[in-house]
Formats: C-alpha cells, structure tokens, sequence
C-alpha cells in the first residue's frame, strides 16, 4: 500500500527481562501494580492482536497462548525478540519522545542501533522544565536548555493535556503571577513534587516553546485525550485550546495531534479548519484490536489527506511497534479499498493518498529529507 | 452463544391494562404526556424491534402493526403477556433497582415470580435519602435504612448523573457545610420538594453508600448518560467522576457504569485504566434497534472482557427485557463472529469471551454464586 | 426513493467567475486566504465527492482531475454551470438562510429563479440585530425589523452556538443588565465592532424571537457544531441549551438542530425526550464525502422518524446543493436497505419513513402545504 512510513511518534523499548507481570504491566496505560487477578492484559482488544501478529515474528504459531508467547520471548532474550519485532515492523524512520520515564527504555541512539533506521528526537517540554527543579534560575535554566535540546530534535511535544487539561487560560503569562507560581513551585520542590501542574507555569513553557519552535521551524506535538489516569478527559478535548493554536498558525508552527482517542471526529474538524492542524489516531489502533477501522474510520471522515499522519505511540514493547504498524496498514488499506469499491477513489489516486498518510506528511512536516 | 444470561441491571414491569397511549408512554424516557399527535412511539427503531421480535412471541406475525400488537396484549392480558415475554427473554438471573416509580411497577418478589428466575435487590441511595424526609435525624434515618436495606441486596445505586451531574466536588462533605445543605433540604421538603439535587448532601450519600459499600462488598452502580429529561448530558460526562471513583477504587469497591450512551468510549477506556470500572451499554441496545452493534462496538473497541456486562434496565413493559436479551445477544454473536472472520479471534475462545459478558462478570462481581 | 425532497436549510450561490482559488475557498468552512501551499481542497473526502458527482453534471468523467472540472465550469459560464447542477440536485423546495454573506451570493427570489423551484426565506437573527446597530433604539428596531421579515418567513435561525456558544445563562435578561450590555454593544459598534458576541444580547435577541415564532407559529432553526473557526465546539453542545428548548417546547415552537457534527448522538437523543427538538446532519453529509453514511446512521440510531430532516447547507458553490442531495439519497437508502436486509424493516415501510425524512416533516413543521 505504502513503500515507506514513518512513525512520527513512538517511544523506546526496555531490554529488561520481562516475567508475565511486568510484560502485562506495558501492555495497559494503566501503569498500577495490583490489577485484579481476573484482569489479564490479554484478555483485550490488544491482547488479541498481539498474539496473532507477534507470535508469528517469534517463530509461533498466530494466536498462541499468552503463556507460550512469553516463554518463548524469554527464551530468545528481549534483545533478540525486540530486534525481530522492530524488524518486522519496518518503518522508515522513528521519531522518539524520549522524555518519559526514560531511564527504563532505550533512549534515540539506542533504538535507531536496534531497528537499524534513522530516529529523529522529540523534546518533551514539560520533561525539560523539570529538569530544570532546584537550579538558581529555573526558567532561565528551562529555556536555556531547550533551546539546546531543539538544536538536535525535529520537535517539541506538550502533555499540558495530562497535566492542566486544555481548558484553561491560554495567554503568556505576566511577570507578577509567573513569579508567583514559580515560587510557589520551588517550594513544592523542596518537598519533593517537581511535577509541573501548574497552569501558569505550563503557560510559560507553552510560550517559550512556542516561540522555539517558530524560530526554529519546529512542530509541537500535543498529546490528546486518551493516556493514563492522570487524564480528566473533559478537559482534554482540544476544541478547548483554540486560542493557543492560532498563535502557533499566526507563527507558521504545525500543531500535532495525537491519539486524538475520543476526540477524533473534533480533531478531523481541527485539521479541516486550522490550516496548521494535523492529526493522528496513534495508540488508538494498537488499544482497539480488531477494531481498529473505527476510530481511522473516524479521522478519516472528515480530515484533508495532507494533514493525516501515522504514529505507533508504542511505549517499552517492542511488540507495540510491530502493532501499529499492522493495525495502520490493514485499517488504511481497508478503507481506501471500500471508498474504491463505492466509485468514491479512482484505483489509480489511492496509492498517492495512503503515501501522503504513512510519510509524505511527516517528511515535510518535521523537514526529514527524503 | 452462551448458555447463561445475567440481567445486572433492570426494573420490574407494570400488569396495568395499557392503551396504546399508556404503552407508548412506556416506550419513552421522555415520560410526559402530550407528545405530539405525529410523533407515534413506533416510528422510531425501538418500534421497529418491538414489533419484530415481540409480536411474535404473543402469537403473530413479525411486524405485526402497533394496532395488532396492541390488541393481542390486551387479549391475552398483562399478566400472561408479559410471562410470555419474561420466559422468553429466558435470563438466569435479574438484578432490579426498585428505587425508580416503584408503586407503578412489580417489585423484586413480584419480579421473581412472574419470570420464574431468581431476582436480586439493587437499592437505590437517592431513593432511600428522600424517604428520611421528615424523620427527626434525616441523615441518621438515611444511614440506617440504608445500612438494613443493604442486608438483602447485592448492590447500591446512585442517580447522581440526574442529579447535580458528574461535573461537582466530590470529597466528603464537612459538617459545616452538611447541616446548611440539610437545613435548606428540610425546608424544601416542608414545602413539598423533596427531590435530593443538593450536590453538598449527594456528596454525603455517596460517601455514607460508599462506606457500607466497602464493608458489605458491594459494587455501586452508577447511572451514566442517556435517560430522561432530567440529564444535563455535558455534566453526565463520567471522566468529572474520576475523583471519586478512585476513592471507591481505594476501597475495593466496583463501579458500575449503565448505558454510557453517548459516552460508550469514554465508558470504555475507564474501564481500561481504572481497576474497580465496568461497563454496560444497557438501555442504549434497545433504543437503537436495528443500529444496537453500533454502541456495543464503541464499548467492545478497547473495554476489557473482563469488565462488560450485560443489562435491559428495561422498565416497566416485559418487551424491554425480551428485546434486551435479542438485541445484546444479536449484537454480541456479530462482532465475535466478525473477529473470528478477520482472523482476529481464535473460534474456540469466543464462547468463553461471550460468557464473560454474558454472566461470568457478573457473578464474580456481584458474588451470586454458580 | 422518494418522490420530493426538501432541503430545509440552505444558502445561495454565486455567480461570479470562480479562479481555483476562489472556488477552493467556497469549498471549506475555513474561510481564510493563505491556506498552506501543500493542501489542496480537492484532497479531501469533499474533493473525491464533488470530483465524482458533479463532473458528468457538466458534461465530464466522472473523477475527473479538478483543473479539467474548472475549466469546464469556467467556459460553461458560473451561471449555466450552477443552473445544471441545481437540475440536477432536483430538490422540491429550498429554504434559504439570506443572514450570512449576503452581498456575495443570490437571494431566495434569486435561488428560486437559477433553480426553478420554490423558496422560502429563513431569518438569521443575529444578523437583524447586528443591522440594527447605529439605529436611535436598536432593541427596538431590531423587533420591528425582525416581526417585518418574518412575516414573508417560514423560519427564525440563530448562530449562538458561534457567538456565545450553549453554555450561557439562557433566561430573559432584566432590563438593568440588558441597558448595561445595550451600551457596551454601542461603544463597540462606534468604533467599528458590530458583531453580536455579548450573551445578554444575546439571550434578549433569541427570547424576542422566540416570542415571534410562538405568535407566528415558527419554528427556530440552531446551528450546532461543526462550522468555521469562530466555533468553541465544547461549548457547542446543544445540552447546554435545554432550558432554551424547553421554553420553546412550552410556546410549541419547534427547534430545529442543525448539522449537529459531532453531537449527532447527543442531538439524536433529544429529538427522543423534547417533542419539539428535530434535527439534521445537513453540512456533515457534504463534508465527510465517501464516509457520510457514517454520521447518517449516527443519527438514525435513536432519534424518531418524525423528527429528522434532510438539509444540504450548502453555500456558495450550486455543487454543495447537488451533493447534499446525492450523498443523502445514497446513505439514506443504504442504511434503509440494510435494516430491510437485517429483517429489522418491512419493505413496504420502507418509502414511507424515507418520505417522512426527505419532505413530509419539514412540509409539516414549516408548514409549507403540499
């Protein structure tokens, strides 16, 4: 359907060795110990289509049992069994987000030697300003940093939706409240809570960013709705922060959407109407399984083809890799061949669409070359 | 497709002689008079099952006209009109919240009896707040009926979502604030209006209920979206809920989400990330008729298998509880055979996936035994 | 499939010569010059649509490429061009919102001559308002001029969703607060600001009108949801506008919910509980191109027969007014067939709830006789 794809927004793999907890505990968002004991991660959407695609690369059979597919992982070595997964999955090239809970999963370098393709960096801005806890200046040491950081990376990515929700006040903030919340933050520190919730200082990184990014022609990606429990999902639909992507538009910075799960049919809008808008489903095809048409079904409705882009979003398995990959190629391909079917798509217009989809978009968004 | 049914959320039927006004009052959430003369309850998809799947199991043709229908009820009688549908709808088990017009309707004895099945008490906490109107210590009135009604049934369940809404503090109330709620309450209902919409002692009988709950071992089931005119649906949101639903969480409490229309996604991620979350999709798969695959695939895109269940909440016309049995197992059968024919589930596993949902939950849930 | 067609909400077309650029623009709700250079408005589900339906209308293959479609369009001449595709489109009666753009497309005498059929006129209520800025008593120039135009009118409609959106106080302003946001409003007109944003104007412009349409016996037409970029889509959910409804519902005023994109859900449900809630998903239909079954059956899932109307929503380019009609009759009929075909709809009944969605309840509402 596609000579090349590019991930335009996953994350690294771990080469721990993983017992039957621990793999099931990558398998949900979740991220809690003490799941009840009659929840199997495999008895789930994803858990279905894992078995059928994964165990194949392993060398077994589709759909083998969970227990046979973990031994035989374990058997073969995460390393090896990540390789053959990355491989199978074989995207062109991967964008990496390495600003979550990155001392468990391999960082940019580490993945591009795994899969043997090019990864490019995703600054995440929040990490960035936590990092930044306990320094003299903080926001100077913030800003400094990214910048440093960007001068390597072919984006910056905001989780404001995780931590504030999108439905707040979205103007830069002044000097007088700016310096209040960063003080008020400090303290925080002090005790021990670096994470950055504040939304006068999620603010300020927004701008900050924001202005990084039209300096050096970069896009911000925004994480949208679905995620873990962290999310309070009123507050993620994207209709709400508007006003901050028109001055990224008025800046001529592309605004990524991602997952965009539930909110797809809201995002398809954005992208038909903010001329710097562009959207992907991401882990919702992974999540729904056998689903999967439906939420691409959804985006698809009403979303340009020029602003539809694919992303894994897979995190610590290898397994998520391959995943997204399978589940976009059978659900893109599906739908284009139904609209061909209907009389809606010329044959011939279809491999054009589906190339724009899995890379083209991606390769002039982020400026990659060919 | 699956050997047992569990109805975990329903209530009971009227025997009233109905005239086609009276039926189709009941074939409405709207419940008021004065619909307009055009509009017949027919004519729209619930009508169109109704007359398909009911009228012969009163003796006529499939599609049989509503003035046929209506005569062969009238013929045979409440009684043995609404047997036949009840031993049609074939369930193992109902689970009856009596708490809603309960003099209109059969209680969960009557229920029992007229079905031939065992029934089981859902008390509904608003139900029992209102009935301490008038009581010296309404709020010690409240808890201990409460607490004795708890004894014999197998779940609590709150109305909330018709109430305040979703969208509202949800920390236990101080006493402070508790006693100028009740205070005004109790001056309300000196006037006549008894109707708990205070959110401050919503709050006091959810935490009051969510305590015994976790001493009883007992799920709260919590009404989620579509229902009467009384929903504000932006506030039914359940992702505002969040707060709470931790709490019980915390607890070992089950949450029970009903209907969830038209939030079935959101519905279905919570119980992706939230351990104690389940689902149904109740009242949605009968008003839908002929469209009822549509909300259960939202549901079954990402819930876990372990996390579904099956209702009707139909009310008060046995043809609701036979229509919720055919149009769940229809649906079900569907989307099960559909990933068995895309390769995506293996045939042998699908009866144990449908009988999940279709008991299997449910009685661990609700601890009904074998 | 059905014999008449009413499209109860539309706009006029242009005559003027249309360069690619012009005609793009006409193609998107967007509106805004300097779309990006990698988007082309043909490459998206509308383009593959238009492309597909309306080029054999002027004497083209089918998918035919867009600089073959204008050149076409351009040496035809818009005029002959926009009268065959308005042929084509065939509908039985149009009722045209004059509110909006007015000076750069035909009016309702002008559709009615270019078409050949009969039209209607609906009054925009905030543009009756917004024309009364600079008046000596703008209040009261508005109900003039409003109760003078709705005289010749079969409608009112209003575009609070775009302005305030739903989520406003809805009860009628009192005189004080009315004087103080009547003076705000003329400061800003003075210096150039005529746009009606202001809720309390707001809610005096809609409580004005909404005694007019009791006395007249019409009905009022709301936009919902999708549009350009003024809309703040969570604050666009018609939910929030149930106290407005029901005060309507007690005048006997219908509301009629318009393209309703993406609440088709939300609004199918309240066309089930408020007797005089109608809907349609008008612009959708044209939009989402091969996809528009999809929002279709969203709709049809619940709401009743009596209730839903077709519209096109077309503005601007006579080929919205032919692939409204097309994209309606094909999802409308497919998604009949299937429920036939599922044994859910007798083939008989079938014509009849066509004809009720495709004419007879807008000929009933609006009264517009036979």
């Amino acid at each position: 359907m596609f000579d090349r794809l590019i991930d335009h927004h996953c994350h690294g793999v771990t080469l721990a060795a993983l017992d039957r907890a621990g793999f099931e505990a990558l398998m949900s968002e979740a991220h809690r110990p003490g799941s009840p004991a009659f929840v199997s991660q495999f008895d789930k959407p994803l858990g279905l289509v894992l078995r059928r695609h994964c165990a194949p690369v392993l060398g077994l059979e589709p759909m083998a049992s969970p227990e046979a597919y973990l031994a035989r992982r374990m058997a073969l070595g995460p390393t090896e069994a990540s390789r053959r997964l990355l491989a199978a999955a074989g995207v062109s090239a991967m964008l990496i987000d390495s600003g979550h809970r990155a001392d468990e999963i391999l960082d940019c370098a580490g993945m591009a030697e795994l899969a043997g393709v090019p990864s490019h960096e995703v600054v995440r801005i929040e990490a960035v300003f936590e990092a930044a806890a306990g320094q003299g200046d903080p926001l100077r040491a913030f800003a400094e940093t990214l910048a440093a950081r960007a001068a390597t990376a072919v984006a910056l990515k905001s989780v404001v939706a995780y931590r504030s929700g999108f439905a707040i006040e979205q103007t830069r903030p002044g000097a007088a409240e700016l310096s209040v919340a960063l003080a008020r933050w400090q303290r925080a520190c002090e005790a021990g809570r670096v994470r950055l919730e504040d939304p006068v200082l999620l603010r300020h990184a927004l701008w900050v960013a924001l202005e990084l990014a039209a300096e050096r022609r970069l896009p911000i990606q925004l994480h949208v709705g679905v995620g873990d429990r962290d999310v309070v999902m009123p507050r993620c639909d994207p209709g709400w922060f508007v006003p901050f992507i028109e001055e990224a538009e008025a800046r001529g910075v592309p605004v990524m959407l991602l997952h965009c799960h539930p909110f797809e049919r809201e995002c398809a809008w954005m992208a038909e109407v903010w001329s710097n808008v562009h959207v992907d489903v991401g882990f919702t095809l992974n999540f729904t399984g056998p689903s999967a048409l439906r939420p691409l079904r959804d985006l698809m409705e009403m979303a340009p083809f020029a602003k539809q882009l694919y992303s894994s979003d897979a995190f610590g398995l290898a397994e998520l890799h391959l995943l997204g990959r399978v589940q976009f190629e059978r659900a893109l391909t599906r739908i284009l061949a139904d609209w061909i079917a209907a009389g809606d798509l010329p044959l011939a217009e279809a491999e054009r669409i589906a190339a724009m989809i899995a890379w083209e978009n991606a390769a002039r968004v982020y400026e990659l070359g060919q």
